[in-house]
């Protein structure tokens, strides 16, 4: 029996971590979870779960609910989710958490000697070496919840990493991946929101229709692989059913492949290294879907990916202000304030206006991050 | 420092593993080998390799190169097979010899304690379980050296046997994969050896072109990995570029993809479970790929994967049968005395007029071996 702590339980990682812990009543259990402002849902999922330890984003919100659950510990605010992460029962943390908030639980459930399944980008991209560097002290396995490193990680295992030659991410495309630059200027939120093979929270959609998604991704396997940027590739691969792959230095490459469903990195990491059943999953019949296209990565087309990969190269604080200024104007662009390619330009105005620090230490990525965030919204 | 002995150094599999020993000379020596009649090419080998130990076909042959190389131990014939196996300095075999003659030394090298890279399809076909169980018993790794087992192999490294949902094999469909039935019937000896994808020896390159090369691979895959036939899937891929697949029961699937090139899964073999560069090999590049196809396999079309699965799953001799036929039938196509098609009929002829043994000893399998030899033969 393993007892799971849980960020951000109420959103689409967190709900199909909760799939995955009902798929299988003898071998997990919620132990504690955190829920934002969805407190009809997280009443719900109280009922139904029975965590010991839940954290609401509002006082008042826990307070209510201590009243409907008298059994239930009930915590709340950001040190609250430090609260969840670190919950002495639970052995593992998913941290499903949304935004830069991510962060200081996972460390705090680091130093507690948790694994940490991690589906938080933010804590990788803008701290990757302090996290890393924690990881190794206090030898926790970090299990990567994304299709795209899950993919590497279930690769990886059984190999050994001085043999990778480079890491192969692909990517869907997007919402757009079949549309020219010059017809990306008039597109509505609705269209990005249409994403043709997953079904994600609108800030990652949105994020993929840019390619930021795949940015941010190259970053984190940068962290989490330990490997170069110039060992990272990615490649365009219009039906997600390739998730990623390792090709090793005899030129052999390892791939993971499925129908696109988020449960089966969820569980994989619950699982690890052993895997369960995952019988509501559709099973890939390749012969069914017939081709698998690929095809180059166009830097030109999605200036987003070659932000990323330039900020991730150089370093120190430039992934927090390509995360910040990249989160601004996704916002911005979901409230009808700017337009999808304006979505760009602010990126790139921030990072040129950043002056970097290198080997920031957490307080100077807040701070960067909320100069950035300020900066960005000072262009809107 | 590996040293390796080699069965069948002139053919295919054997200068490839040649190629492979003189790529990584600090690494592996060339102990002992065996070529049949290709004299000229062995004294070659001898003259680069310098292998301990040479075994040849014929006694006369053995004589001359004594001569020639009086520093070279030579033997010959059935037995000298596998005094090769065998030899002392030896930790590993590479089984490339072609035909049933390949099994005994097989046997002989577990018993001994080496590590077998199996390359030659026979020893699982008609043997497995006698050979399965020798290498329980004797807790040798066995390595197979065909691309779609290697494939297999290398994504069960650091997974559970026990969590395979299925198998998948891929198979390209051979010299005729774009003709329909009826127009098979009058295809030359020249059409059928012109494979798309491979350049292996005559009679692999008919089997592919029947689906028996695909079909012995299902019994191969049946023995090596213990699973049953309904968990061995064969799906038709024209470019043979995954290699073949395992499904996990969390319906997550692995494959190992690459430029089709046996010296890969020959070196996975050799350095497993450690990988070496290969830098002569061609990366994949899936953007210029473009497409994967994937199809079907249709057992009308194709009657020999049929035949084989049947023999499979029926088992006692019925594989020993299946083969035998073949290889009587195939060797008839190549000197033109059947048509293409005959060659599934004579399979067929020869398994219905089969009484099976159940669980047959070596003596029995050589027994039904030469019978169906002899009854093929007669059809002819």
């Amino acid at each position: 029996m393993k007892y799971i702590s849980l960020l951000g339980a109420t959103g689409s990682i967190g709900t199909q971590t909760l799939d995955i812990i009902k798929e299988h009543p003898t071998e997990f259990v919620l132990a504690a979870m955190s829920v934002g402002r969805n407190i009809d849902l997280a009443r719900k999922l109280i009922a139904e779960f029975h965590p010991e330890l839940v954290c609401v984003l509002n006082k008042e919100d826990a307070d209510s609910l201590r009243l409907e659950f008298p059994e239930i510990k009930f915590t709340y605010g950001f040190e609250g989710l430090s609260e969840v992460a670190v919950y002495k029962k639970s052995t593992i943390l998913v941290n499903a958490v949304m935004g830069s908030v991510g962060l200081e639980p996972t460390l705090h459930a680091i130093e507690a000697g948790k694994a940490i399944a991690l589906a938080n980008k933010e804590t990788l991209v803008t701290a990757g070496h302090i996290v890393m560097n924690a990881v190794r002290r206090n030898q926790v396995p970090l299990l990567p919840v994304d299709s795209e490193h899950s993919a590497i990680f279930q690769a990886l295992q059984g190999e050994f990493e001085k043999n990778i030659g480079k890491l192969i991410l692909t990517a869907s495309g997007g919402s757009f991946r079949d549309r020219k630059r010059r017809e990306l200027e008039n597109v509505t939120v609705q269209d990005a929101l249409n994403h043709p093979n997953w079904s994600m929270g609108a800030k990652i959609t949105i994020d993929s229709a840019t390619m930021m998604n795949k940015g941010l991704e190259v970053i984190e396997a940068h962290w989490l692989f330990d490997i170069p940027y110039e060992k990272i590739d990615v490649v365009l691969h219009k039906e997600s059913i390739i998730h990623s792959m390792i090709e090793f230095h005899d030129s052999s490459v390892m791939a993971q492949l499925g129908t696109p469903d988020m449960r089966v990195p969820i569980q994989y990491a619950l699982t690890y290294p052993d895997r369960l059943p995952l019988k509501t999953a559709q099973t890939l019949n390749l012969a069914k879907v017939g081709q698998l296209h690929f095809a180059e990565m166009d830097f030109e087309r999605f200036r987003c990916l070659k932000f990323a990969y330039d900020a991730g190269i150089a370093g120190g604080t430039f992934p927090t202000v390509l995360n910040a200024a990249n989160e601004i104007a996704v916002e911005a662009f979901l409230k009808g304030k700017i337009t999808f390619l304006q979505i760009e330009d602010l990126i790139e105005n921030a990072l040129t206006y950043h002056q970097s620090i290198m080997e920031p230490s957490l307080a100077e990525i807040k701070a960067v991050d909320d100069e950035t965030r300020k900066y960005v919204n000072s262009l809107l």
